[in-house]
């Protein structure tokens, strides 16, 4: 089988990366890429970076494979609650030390949030005070979009796209409102109240041809009326919630016990963390979505419909903690009781002491790289080849998610390989074979 | 593609497992067959029972797809350096309750260890009485062939295969007697003393064209003697060292790892173990020969030289104890140093609270019954993608080994399908994008 | 100092253990005492029978210093808000297997529970069918009476002790109607809400001059009222809430850290439990009564208040998770974030995987035998030098609880040694020095 | 009882703190103590600084009951194998980060290490270069003690003492030369083998009436000769290795466990660090030293020979384990399996993310201060009181050690009571009923 080669249009100029939400993640990523563009640190933890695909004959990088933008062609830009820069925002969530900070400092300290759209009502533990006045929600949108033009002239960017790095937002299931693109429309209008802020951004965003990823779980551009923007403006959307730390190990372990036919029966999983994030999970509210969010990942896997004597009986619980002394570094516990021969138990416990944002902030610049790259070449809807960095992966039409990460990667790059014209088969085959011919 | 269906011989009539070793491996393997049969317990852990398929268009049980031998036409032999009965050496192995192996208790009475050929030389810390006496190593084989003439006309089987379920023997090098069959035979003839005991019932199995397995780490078929003889005689083989719990997990977490491009400072593993499998390791030499074993995974997942920023300077250290509380609960301690963004630092601790046997026993079963399918499938020599099963995996010519479980997985599904003539394209895109047709 | 020996009633005769609450604790208790009885077990975790004490040039078992009921003269009754005899439920319990209960299964299924006094109210995840029916609650409490002499007559029992071993109640602040004995009498007549099933019990063995512990967190006899009723007929009272897994890790690991001058950021506690007991905790009204006990611990032993650069910025948090694939295999795990010289942190992770019942039945044991020896030696009131046992000691009036186990248990020794006339000096020295003279 | 008060010489001028080994120790001890007297830290983790003593009626911090030497009064100095100023070696040591140590690096820069008495056979993995040459090791001593005189003029002390806070030396048994003083200094002319540099040293130090302090396990002043010349010299000697990480915990959770007679069937024990102690320690005849002191301590506790039904079993094992990426985070994991009521299992994993020079350093400074008082105090000889800091207590004569860190602490506390004229039993009775009059 032979593929043709996508046209993809040359990534010329510069790319604007628009965040939501300046906060650990925001401000870790800006200074990463600063760092690595000074030539004075690595892209530890970016696939596009330091990744490598398998292609017919050849193993090279990423980046080397497929005509993503240049890190020095990137601009940042964004909005937050609080009007420190980045620079002291960065110093405030506590991610990166001084040290680390100090050779960028110019650069960031030149970054400033715009206002934010903002609500109290959907996350109730924050008190923001650099925000928008509006009188309707569709004014808000307008002001969004006025920012995001006035972003694009000044810093002279030929492409933008927008990566929501916010807080997550209160629970909330798909209503009315959310069905078409007219009643959203009319929603923004009379002020609905079931239209968050990450909605208005979503809009805007699509409004403007502006490739959205969501990086929280909350409900936001997997709705019907989102979905019908962006079949007009012909924009690729992608969500939601960066898998970085527990639900990563999850989803690398669980494939693994059923690769082998080993049984389940609980799988407990903690959390503990100190950020900003943790104290707005704190809110039974909030926490809602993300447990949504974080509790489909086992089933996904294992499908107990399938293989009830394996799975049918498992388990499945997940607590977030809030504990300021653990700051950014998120950590979490997870106790497995799997089964194997005759019904013996066994057990894993998993202790990953990580940092939340040092994991996240790689997975906003492979999106934002990503989405860029689907725009020129001309994707649109639902990027489900993404799915690789979410915990609960938007799908086409009602597909069910992947959540292996090793399936998900597989299709990542044969997303890649076909771009490029690379015949699937082969591909396929030189991965599962690595060193050998084919059998 | 489309592939050609390869002609397989049916299962008909009894398959013989013959097992040097009966202690805790064999004979929790035993009493698990022997209570499926009766139907009161499922074959946990066990890929050819349990598992599923990927084909065009359904999702069949292996044992549905590929004409594997039926677990009610199988016979149990083996030799053992004591002579208890297999009920017996079950009790004193302490893996299964009493409870477990009542309803099979007569049965597993019935089965009595041959006596076995063994050389303290090479397990230092077992003292063996249920040995066979002899002047030559060539008349020791002889013996074993004897054996296993007669264990296939006194049970009735028509197949056999043999699965080295013995203790780990100790270290040593490829030598001259192993390069050549003339070479080995002369060897046994004048006692050369590196041929090791496993390396005769090797040389008997593959003399008498059945089927052999290495579950442990020592040079046994992985020499050019030997595989001379298995083309000679068109047999199947396959190596070396069952993959159970510490390196199982090695073996899922670490392709994770690096499927996100996460940097590996040090890996330090530790092991706790009570069973004679633990005292025979407890010597120094017979630990070394597992420590190589051990050691190869990370490098052959992590490509180092490929990857040098991330995994350049990574510490392996892997430690095995001695330790009479645990038992047959072996134990591992894991302690990953990773660092992600910007280099910052986090750590993976895993401790798995395993059984060594009841994570063993189903691979046997498996690898048994899929070297009875390889030998009726006219493949022989290395069965390379059984490597899934195997902590160092044999491999054919100077290939280097896939230790990435689920690339393991990849290519033993892509064997099956291609003995079954399913092609492997559809195959592997539907194993990609499972419920969705493929992009 | 030389100490006058008290005069103590020996233990003639036998003691009756009466247990409100017949489930897991309670049956283990049973079935351990009966097994050593018959010389099958050790009563492993009985500081009565297995601890020993320093005296005067002397190292003893405990109960061969003071006069102790001995074993066999100890008869077991209970009430139950399920029918199942001691036997049966034991087997629902799932704490020990059958061949541990086997022995002493005749004996088990002689013992049955009596009608419980319940109010669903209290404990709402359980519905029991086995209670009695009353018109007041002060009727209520003249049925129990009558079930208690009734169990003393019959089985001839010369002495009485009750142990709370039911539920944990929901959490209540002490009320008008617990603050007087008339005026609780007068709620016991008017059904007051506010007073709860094991006040009932608490106030029918206190009027009956019958000892009472709680072991549980619920607000009991820590009210003046009772505290009046023990006063008035001159009854020994302990409480509350038995010290097992984690409390009991906490109060030695903290104690510890305090005796090095380290200083504590954050001790971050979770539990997952599957039993009965984990089922009416994760009511959240259940739980506030346990966390509230639970929450105590470490600020007496800490003191933050008079050491704040140590202690004062301490966060503690936690956790009770129902997990049913854990069964009564209660599991803690604990991050403690510590500081040192230079205000450099560390941290200690604690992975305690107990069983509840296991680590309780020895504590109800020894309260039970040590208030019958209070109650013999005339002391009444709180026995505050019981806290060994206890996750929230009952302090004599004002008194801030000691929760130090070390400290504990030389309060538990000294009160032993005064009773029977020793010096404490002598023994606190030698103690101290233990082998050698003192410097 | 009532006690006299020991006359006890004042603090008056400087103290000198002369340390063998100028590494990670005593690098974060210099830096602490100079930070603390800039203002700028908190003696964390030091005894001596932030504990308090229970008193008659009060509760003092300890440096406000005894007369300790004031932090303002130290000077330091030491020899080392390298020639590195101790800010350097602090640096090389990677303990503290450079925004700790930059306020006091002029100050550090200062003192600077004279050169060693050094043996490679003693410490085969380092390679020092720094070293004094001699003829006989008689000529080396002498070196020394001129070394102290010239430090102690020079620097203007009143007092010194000497703490080693070398590395470990290789394993030796006590041997003639060791056994008298005049076989010794024979065995110094001689050039004796089994002289090893940690002797000399305290040799030295003892012959000038220097407090001496072993804080490694070797044989160093715990053999009669040396403890003859401390009796000559009046001078107090303590040891032997700090008690730290591992050991700290195990003498911590080995008294709770005993406290409740729970019974202890294994231990086990395993290390990883990476700073120069781990180098050291990687060899197996340094590790013997160590791995000789770290197995004595839970028999100490347990008493098997008098528990023989709960700790009668008991099998204890610990290893360390050179582990480059922990730097000096040295990192310990044990596994302790228990047993309770009726035998059943359970289970206490603990993991213990230390840094082990944080630990160690306020140990030297509270050793060195105590033992400067102990000077002034007119106490020579062993001091045993001081076993709470030490984890092989050197004791008195044949007297067994104490290590239960509870017991260890009162022992210290009724010493300083004792040195300060309080009544043991008044403090004694008062440190056990804390806030309630004694019963």
């Amino acid at each position: 089988m032979t593929a043709q080669k996508v046209q993809i249009t040359p990534a010329a100029g510069k790319l604007g990366i628009l965040l939501p939400g300046m906060g650990a993640v925001a401000t870790t990523l800006i200074a990463g890429v600063l760092a690595v563009r000074k030539g004075t640190a690595q892209p530890i933890g970016s696939l596009t970076q330091m990744g490598k695909i398998r292609t017919s004959g050849a193993n090279p990088k990423i980046k080397d494979f497929v005509p993503l933008a240049d890190l020095h062609d990137i601009e940042f830009g964004g909005w937050d609650v609080y009007e420190d820069n980045v620079f002291e925002s960065a110093l405030n969530a506590g991610v990166l030390d001084y040290k680390t900070l100090k050779p960028v400092r110019a650069e960031m300290e030149a970054i400033k949030p715009m206002k934010a759209a903002f609500d109290p009502h959907y996350v109730k533990n924050l008190d923001g005070t650099h925000v928008k006045e509006y009188t309707t929600k569709l004014d808000l949108a307008e002001q969004v979009i006025n920012d995001i033009r006035t972003f694009k002239a000044e810093r002279g960017c030929s492409r933008l796209v927008m990566v929501w790095c916010g807080s997550t937002e209160i629970y909330h299931e798909l209503g009315d409102v959310h069905r078409t693109l007219a009643g959203f429309e009319q929603g923004l209008r009379d002020n609905a109240a079931t239209i968050a802020p990450s909605m208005i951004y979503a809009y805007a965003a699509l409004k403007e041809g502006v490739p959205f990823v969501n990086g929280a779980p909350n409900l936001t551009v997997d709705m019907p009326a989102l979905l019908e923007l962006a079949a007009l403006t012909g924009t690729p959307i992608a969500g939601k919630d960066f898998k970085t730390g527990q639900t990563l190990m999850k989803t690398i372990v669980a494939p693994g016990l059923q690769a082998r036919s080993l049984g389940v029966k609980g799988w407990f999983s903690t959390n503990i963390l100190g950020n900003r994030d943790g104290l707005v999970l704190d809110d039974p509210d909030n926490f809602k979505t993300k447990e949504v969010s974080k509790l489909s990942v086992l089933d996904s896997v294992f499908h107990p419909e399938e293989n009830p004597e394996l799975y049918g009986d498992m388990y499945h619980k997940v607590r977030i903690n809030y504990y300021p002394p653990a700051g950014d570094n998120k950590e979490s516990w997870d106790n497995i009781d799997i089964f194997g021969w005759l019904n013996y138990p066994m057990q894993i416990k998993i202790n990953f002491l990580c940092r939340d944002s040092i994991l996240a902030a790689p997975l906003v610049l492979d999106l934002a790289l990503f989405m860029d790259l689907a725009q020129r070449a001309g994707m649109s809807g639902v990027q489900e080849w993404l799915s690789f960095y979410l915990k609960a992966p938007q799908t086409v039409a009602e597909a069910r998610p992947e959540h292996d990460i090793f399936k998900q990667l597989v299709m990542l790059h044969n997303t890649l390989r076909g771009l490029m014209g690379e015949s699937l088969v082969e591909a396929a085959a030189a991965e599962e074979y690595q060193d050998e011919p084919a059998t």
